[in-house]
């Protein structure tokens, strides 16, 4: 109520004053009117503005006149004000205040700007010009604190100079968009500033995760929704907890002893999976050359024939197939493993199963596309994160488990210092223990903010309509001139993989020569995209195939006009090339 | 400057309608004005004050009327807003301000609460109440939305039913206290919502981590602060990656064959270390046997002869001695193991040396009391967690590597998918194949930003407050009637570890009956503090010691008097046990 409160008596001095009060005109609101180098004119009209933003507490009434005489310009100019003048600071309410506000005013004017489709992505910088310092930014650090006012002038220029990932036109990671309740529960998170370990300092974060986890169990398939979880700071450590867990159900004895214990073991994923599989077997100790890499078809789905034949092999030479991870969705093709054919794989030689969902786990908030991870409800581990399909706010990656109590099993080492078994209250709320991590970013609120505000059906909506629009385009460059195919047929996710032909290489006959040309060719257009600050998407090669687009949706601010934006800009990017 | 001209409008409509404009009155204030059950009445006031907070863009002149017109209740009533009416909905941007400012409202209130020690630390409930669900606040997720107003509710309550971490009397964690530049920094954290993995989508915080880190390495004492170094989702992350990169150092064929082409490899750490070495050394693959725990004095330093004795005891069981971690500022006692005569066998045995200053690392800021640390320029790693000593919000802590390079060798995978080598700007700005994470939350810009505001002496003087306040604590109990020291002496940390004795245990004769009813004393206190909701401090065994107070000092809104307090409270608490 504070904030109606203040407006309410900013208004009401006002209404004494209101010849004093001079809005700030277009031009200072462009230039970044806290640089230091302000006149003192600009200087006294923010002052009073400032001042007339003050509200001392229980003197609400609109007759009230007097308080106004309280704020004057010396309070209210940051550049005479510094961090030790905030709270805890006496008399640092006031100034506090009004810095969170001034912050909050450059916030909210980011946020209106990501939305809109007539500002830049990015404003694009070599490192080293920004490392030499663009006017009134300086990166490096000093024994002396600066002004609030430069600190202020330091929140806009980190913005000015960042990627607006939010922005319709950004199409460049699997996360993008700007959720604003999902923004709104970042803000409250870091306000809240506390720590997942223990139900005493996080009561009801601990709650909210367990309640989502097992609500996400339940979308899973797993019977009443049964099991345990965590959420983790991303999927590659949500990844390298199911091989973790794995490891500890098979061979309980490496906790104490060392991969010593066991046999050589060994870990299957696809050649399209992502690398943190491969990651996570030579951090823990496996060795890279133990995980596998399965062949895939030519939409990059795993061949299970390909998984039992290795599989075989594998045994024969006397190692142990532990672990084989199904993709659901791929980073590049966007493509889903058939998990069921997977499962009966894994059933019928003992081996843990993992789906990688970071990408395709939001899909199971969709009725129309959740049948692209059937058999996931056999998986014993699954990675979902909702920071990316489902558009949460980064991070938000959970380790969903199948069989309660191995997470705690794996990881727990009883720190008694830590885990006090002698509180008051019901002391298996206390998560720390099941973590790799000690202390754990509060990830959750957003997401259940989110999942409340949105209903189930609004995730599925998001879902629904990324995944048409991904049809919108792949729909309107398979034909196309100038334009061809990764891969043949409709993508399973938002990814479309595609080539642009320039005209200069249309007629080029196949051979080395013209590979090497198109090779060059994404990296040349989003080069220019960079630097143009219009839009952003990613490329890369994939295995024998050379630099090629992958158009990826995840944003709800996308619509087809910014599906045709992109295509027209590639176009006349890259027109010349 | 949109809040300033937001403001201006306001003041500017009010001035016509002052007599419309009520300001909300103390019961709804505490009532929660936003609860489903408001009455007509209520809404009506709260509509029109949403509506004066109103501005439409290009309308800013005091003598405008016409713009009020645009705002009607049925556009301000949240009880009729939902998710999907916020940006990027048409005509988005008025609700979504509107929302965002009164989550706004929401923070700012409970920022100046937390600073205010009339308001509890916390209003303890256990977790079947929260889970049966509180008036208006359930923590059930539905398939259907809930309305903006519903939404607003939750953030109250939410935050209603934690714990306040940056109250004057939290004194739980090592982590606590609410620095209003570094939450101002993780707001714009969140706004941005990016990721720390390329250069690309983050230009300006890969660039303020590369020169914090190279700061943080001159503090440490590497010359020309040389190295390499990252911030990791907390310190037992930290220490994971110090472990893996030791490993990597002395046997670089594990990454790729697993633990079996290695000998059996031994890492040394105090009885009194974080149990995340451990933790470590089970998820690695190392094995906890091989994780030897070192004897420490009465003070909890490790005894330098017995990591020399334990050296030669594993070697000659043939065995590799591999990793040692010195503590600078232990958990419990915050002790500080001699890193010089560590740093001394660790040459003499070519161990790598590893020192994990999460908690006390902080203190190379404060030329009073870096001497303590002394020798962490020999180690090879060192692990300094901002966010406890220095007051950073949570979470922010660095894994530092004096070799560079080394953490590229250990981690990298060259996905090509991400990581491509052929952009237009120099890639080896794009960090994410040196982390064991993919995608790597954005930690550095709240830490950055402090360092701006306070400089180097701000965080200095925060330190050397903080030892001051423990200093005093312990002067005041160390022979005060009803306390006992756990150990003898002057702390090194801000670590006060102590008994209280109630009445009817002093006369009690030294033995199991006096042991088993002082170990139920901290716990009972503990419980009864959290119930009333006045302070919260921590308690814990040790080795054979009986649960102790572990009083920790972080926050810099802590003065004399809530030491005061906090010894008042356990003797109005603990008389009577």
């Amino acid at each position: 109520v504070l904030f109606a409160a203040s407006l309410s008596a900013a208004a009401a001095a006002s209404a004494d004053n209101c010849p004093l009060f001079h809005p700030p005109c277009a031009p200072c609101k462009n230039a970044g009117f806290l640089q230091k180098n302000n006149s003192l004119d600009e200087k006294n009209r923010i002052a009073s503005s400032f001042r007339d933003r003050q509200t001392p507490k229980n003197q609400l009434s609109c007759e009230n006149s007097d308080r106004e005489a309280r704020y004057r310009r010396t309070e209210t100019d940051f550049s005479n004000l510094f961090a030790r003048d905030l709270l805890p600071a006496k008399n640092g309410e006031e100034p506090t205040m009004q810095f969170l506000l001034e912050v909050m005013d450059i916030l909210t004017n980011y946020v209106r700007k990501t939305f809109d489709r007539s500002t830049k992505v990015l404003d694009f910088h070599h490192p080293h010009q920004l490392l030499e310092g663009m006017e009134g930014f300086n990166l490096e650090l000093s024994d002396q604190p600066e002004s609030l006012e430069q600190i202020l002038v330091d929140c806009r220029d980190t913005l000015k100079y960042g990627v607006r990932t939010g922005h319709p036109r950004f199409f460049n990671q699997l996360s993008s968009g700007l959720d604003i309740i999902g923004l709104a529960g970042e803000w409250l998170t870091s306000t809240a500033n506390t720590n997942m370990f223990t139900y005493e300092i996080a009561p009801v974060f601990v709650l909210m995760e367990q309640l989502t986890l097992k609500k996400m169990r339940e979308m899973i398939g797993w019977p009443n929704g049964e099991g345990d979880g965590l959420f983790s700071p991303g999927g590659a450590i949500s990844n390298m907890y199911s091989v973790m867990v794995a490891r500890y159900k098979y061979f309980p004895e490496v906790k104490t002893k060392g991969m010593s214990a066991a046999p050589r073991l060994v870990l299957f994923t696809s050649e399209h999976s992502h690398y943190s599989i491969t990651k996570a077997g030579a951090a823990l100790g496996f060795g890279k050359e133990n995980v596998i890499l399965l062949s895939t078809d030519e939409r990059g789905r795993v061949i299970p024939a390909d998984l039992e034949a290795k599989i075989i092999s594998v045994k024969q030479k006397g190692y142990h197939p532990l672990f084989v991870n199904a993709t659901a969705g791929t980073t590049v093709y966007g493509a889903f493993d058939p998990i069921n054919e997977i499962a009966d794989i894994c059933e019928k030689y003992n081996l843990w199963l993992h789906v990688d969902g970071a990408w395709g786990g939001g899909l199971l908030m969709s009725r129309q596309h959740r049948h692209k991870l059937n058999g996931v409800e056999r998986a014993n581990s699954v990675t979902w994160n909702p920071h990316k399909m489902m558009g949460v706010p980064l991070q938000c990656s959970a380790i969903l488990v199948r069989e309660k109590g191995i997470l705690q099993g794996c990881n727990s080492m009883c720190a008694g210092y830590l885990f006090q078994p002698d509180k008051q209250y019901d002391v298996t709320y206390d998560t720390g223990d099941k973590a790799i991590q000690c202390g754990r970013h509060v990830d959750i609120f957003k997401f259940w903010l989110m999942w409340k505000a949105k209903g189930t059906t609004g995730f599925e909506e998001h879902i629904d309509r990324c995944l048409e629009l991904s049809e919108y385009l792949y729909n309107k460059i398979k034909d196309r001139e100038g334009y061809e195919m990764v891969f043949e047929g409709q993508p399973q996710h938002t990814n479309v993989c595609f080539w642009y032909i320039p005209p200069g290489l249309r007629d080029m006959p196949p051979g080395d020569e013209r590979r090497e040309r198109l090779h060059k060719v994404a990296p040349k257009i989003k080069a220019m995209m960079m630097e143009s600050g219009t839009t952003m998407v990613g490329y890369q090669p994939q295995g024998n195939k050379v630099n090629f687009f992958r158009m990826v949706v995840s944003n709800h601010a996308v619509t087809r006009s910014d599906i045709d934006f992109l295509i027209d800009e590639i176009e006349r990017l890259g027109n010349d090339l």
